[in-house]
């Protein structure tokens, strides 16, 4: 079923990201992919522009980053998908501060000759809009 | 087309927000959504909370709200479908302050009973996670 094999490419790419290995965690997006990234700017679009994002975030952790997909829940009909999750992500930045987040994680797919790409996600913590402050200590609770 | 149908549902919804017309705004959810929405929790589940969550951003509004979807992209296929747009939201809050914000919106798809209705949802400014700041004043440039 469609699920089952989107449901290895996540897991996939959350191996590579693990591992950042740069070109595993690419080949998850199509090249005209618009993302909506955990950090500014509000948009961009293109694979060029995802392997900065992710060259700039494996350069930030010093040493090996946990990435796991939680809860991950799958649909997908003819060649569309979507998916969401709840990831976590934990390393140690060049800094020697300690990383620890819980991240929204939606993906929009495509099946493009034949192979699951994402051409559209979506990465967020919550906003406390009236402080300006970005939510980075939540954790999950049952959905 | 399915495209055109669920377009005409966004600017409902969007004339909805305007009016603050609840129910109006309700109709546009599945019972079963599934929203990482923009303020805390990380998740939710459920129309009874997002209802909760838009009966308390229209109380937050001292007059009128001005919401629209810009760059507002549609993929369909049978009953499944994902769109994504930045949507600019401005009005007076009860304190006095004006929010005048870009958000980032994500929404996927699926036909129940005839009725596109959005079965999970994700709305998001970037953070800055160094200083666990909101990016609340970022502005849209070319995608």
């Amino acid at each position: 079923m469609a699920e089952d094999v989107i449901r290895q490419r996540v897991e996939a790419w959350t191996k590579a990201i693990r591992a950042k290995d740069l070109e595993g965690v690419m080949s998850f997006y199509a090249p005209e992919i618009v993302s909506f990234d955990i950090v500014p700017p509000l948009r961009y679009a293109g694979a060029d522009n995802k392997r900065r994002a992710w060259q700039e975030a494996f350069a930030g952790y010093a040493g090996p980053i946990t990435y796991e997909a939680r809860d991950l829940n799958i649909s997908a009909q003819g060649d569309l998908a979507f998916a969401h999750s709840l990831n976590h992500v934990n390393g140690r930045l060049a800094s020697g501060h300690i990383n620890d987040l819980w991240l929204r994680w939606t993906a929009c797919f495509r099946r493009i000759a034949g192979v699951w790409l994402v051409v559209h996600d979506h990465v967020s913590v919550p906003a406390d809009l009236e402080h300006g402050q970005a939510a980075v200590n939540l954790k999950p609770r049952a959905p």
